[in-house]
């Protein structure tokens, strides 16, 4: 158990907590024969939350589940395909997302407005209905606890790294248990993997506390504001951004939002996690070389806090220099300056690490040398204190390198 | 002559229209040993117009000129350097850029504040002085009208192209003169308004025309509107970014900007000129090897339409896609999407040159073979129709390649 009261479990998956199995299975979307169909199903009705992209092109799960969630749908199955993103495919592609959930529905005895589902791969291509009927086919038949660490295979795309977790927490002698798995921002084989693949993220929680849906709703989006939409890989957004949270009530732990302890625990829980799988995504950024922490402090607003990091983390001459270890810090205040945040330049200062960078807006005189073999590590933290104020934002990013550039023009051919 | 009236000279240079000369020399700036200082001096006084960076890390000649210019100076001289950007370096950084200027006025015999000078190079690195006097002595003695070339060059840092050209035009049998040069080939994304130019780039324009300063700040901002505001390599706003235009009356034709027929040749000569400099900036983009025109219609406004073409213009992974000659159209509208403009999905079609690739929002059905073809050319357009409006909005950019980080990760070592 950590500081927080969390405990970490040892392998812990998606299907960690009580009442929740899952699947991974290949059925032919992947050209490599990869994994490229998941289930998550829970025993009984869920409180489900989620959050999507704000994309004006969402592909057809999108829009389908977010009207099921606006619905206040009691969810029972997560179906999940890779290698097809069903975005920008018009009605025919609502209409197999339907046909997705409902062929997963029947399968497996419940409704089909208890189904929710999720693509990630090639834009503009239709879903090949039979596969998608093959893959649930193969994957009821293999739901189990185990198949978590499947079903979090299933679901990479360019990912070189599976990314799952689970934690749990006491509430008055009973464990709650949450676990979650995400993929997005890497990629493999891409002469084996089809074209057309953003960076996009998809993210499933679960938990086996019982919780109602607004709250459910209320805690996800917390937990969001200070994980997933703090990473920066590239800048482009998805048209399937989608991040799920299931809650299944299976610990027999009821937890509210203004219910004191047991929130705070939950709350820290799920920040813990949704973190810990925001920077794994970023570790594992396409073609990343490097992790940097970009941390802002002594804004005038928590905007402006937030965009200075953005600037610089999105920056393509600040992620170029990194991926050559090259201090450049000009380049650092420049992006702040472009930033839209105030400030007066003679109040600027900055570290990397533990190494003084710029005062009073210039040069703190500390040898170059020193600077860029501290950034020749895997992990760094860039610290800017604009001294405007008492806000902050701390955000993760990667480096560009060659890498980034091959797998991003080569992927189609 | 064109259909315009305007005539594009043979080697036309900064230093084309009447009274101008100019020198380009080596003073050690430079590492490599190649030309880093350049003069611009007319043999008379000089209306002066400019627009500089808006960052907030402004560089020490930004703020220098830019308040030489609002107090309406009578300008003789530009002094340019590069390889050093004197951005970042405090109070001291202005009294040498000051100094710049006196040393510069001194050998030439004219007053201190009828001389602008800009810097291009690291930030964060005090002028040397001695140097930079050293420039001054050698080129003033070299100072002609074929120095133009000479100064071009020198003002280049990641430039692998001069870029300088020359038009002229005849108002009542008397033929004014247009020249300029530019640098910039990283940094590049300029935002230009009368406020504030956003872009690692210098511009030098000149004019034997005589245009009072008002008029003359009246018609940069026309022409930077359509020209350097249109243009995208990266995203990084500079510190330094500064464009001048001087006009300092030798041809003996007079023009205001409410002046009719010598008014509009006098706006589509510097238009011309202008664009013709901010597009041959794009094609020599750090790495580039692919131009891209973006040319958005059908949008409801034309800040919708900026900011689509912008966002399809910056996204890392449609530069990836065309450095790979990839179809990949999902990336492009994905881009759309976030973007910030209002449309309906299946009201979007888009264009690759003359090829259909989304009608209604989906795929064309034009086959990815034909479409990779077409983006093997050096030059190719794409052209995407929101239906949603009647405003539109044109962008020129590059694409992202392996050279692209090759330079900026080694800019330093």
């Amino acid at each position: 158990m950590n500081e927080l009261g969390i405990t970490i479990l040892d392998q812990g998956t998606v299907a960690s907590p009580l009442g929740f199995q899952a699947a991974g299975v290949s059925c032919g979307l992947k050209k490599s024969g990869n994994e490229d169909f998941a289930l998550i199903v829970s025993d009984r009705d869920c409180a489900a939350a989620g959050t999507f992209t704000s994309n004006l092109f969402p592909a057809a799960p999108v829009v389908y589940d977010r009207m099921l969630i606006e619905n206040g749908a009691d969810v029972r199955i997560v179906a999940v395909n890779s290698g097809v993103a069903n975005a920008c495919t018009g009605t025919e592609g609502l209409d197999r997302a339907r046909a997705t959930a409902a062929i997963a529905a029947e399968a497996l005895g419940v409704a089909s407005e208890q189904v929710l589902v999720c693509s990630t791969g090639r834009i503009g291509v239709q879903l090949p209905m039979d596969k998608i009927r093959d893959g649930i086919r193969k994957a009821v038949p293999l739901l189990s606890k185990e198949g978590g660490h499947a079903a979090a295979k299933a679901i990479m795309t360019t990912d070189t790294q599976i990314k799952e977790t689970a934690v749990s927490f006491v509430v008055n002698g009973r464990t709650v248990t949450l676990g979650g798995m995400t993929k997005g921002a890497g990629m493999i084989a891409p002469h084996m993997t089809p074209a057309g693949l953003h960076a996009t993220m998809l993210c499933f929680l679960t938990t086996d506390a019982e919780i109602a849906a607004s709250d459910l709703a209320g805690f996800l989006a917390e937990a969001v504001s200070t994980s997933f939409n703090r990473i920066s890989v590239d800048n482009d957004m998805s048209t399937n951004d989608t991040c799920l949270l299931l809650a299944n009530g299976a610990s027999g732990v009821a937890i509210r939002r203004d219910d004191g302890e047991a929130a705070e625990l939950f709350r820290k829980a799920l920040r813990e996690v949704a973190r810990d799988l925001a920077k794994r995504m970023v570790m594992d950024g396409e073609g990343a070389s490097k992790f940097v922490e970009i941390c802002v402090v002594g804004a005038a607003t928590d905007a402006e806090a937030e965009a200075c990091a953005k600037a610089i983390a999105d920056s393509m001459l600040c992620k170029t220099a990194w991926f050559g270890a090259d201090p450049n810090w000009g380049r650092v205040l420049a992006a702040a300056g472009y930033s839209g945040a105030a400030f007066q330049p003679e109040n600027v200062s900055m570290d990397y690490d533990e190494q003084p960078v710029v005062r009073k807006g210039m040069d703190a005189g500390t040898p170059e040398a020193v600077l860029s073999e501290l950034m020749k590590k895997r992990e760094f933290t860039i610290r800017l204190d604009l001294g405007a104020g008492g806000c902050s934002c701390v955000r993760w990013t990667s480096d560009l390198t060659y890498d980034y550039v091959k797998i991003n023009a080569d992927y189609h051919t």
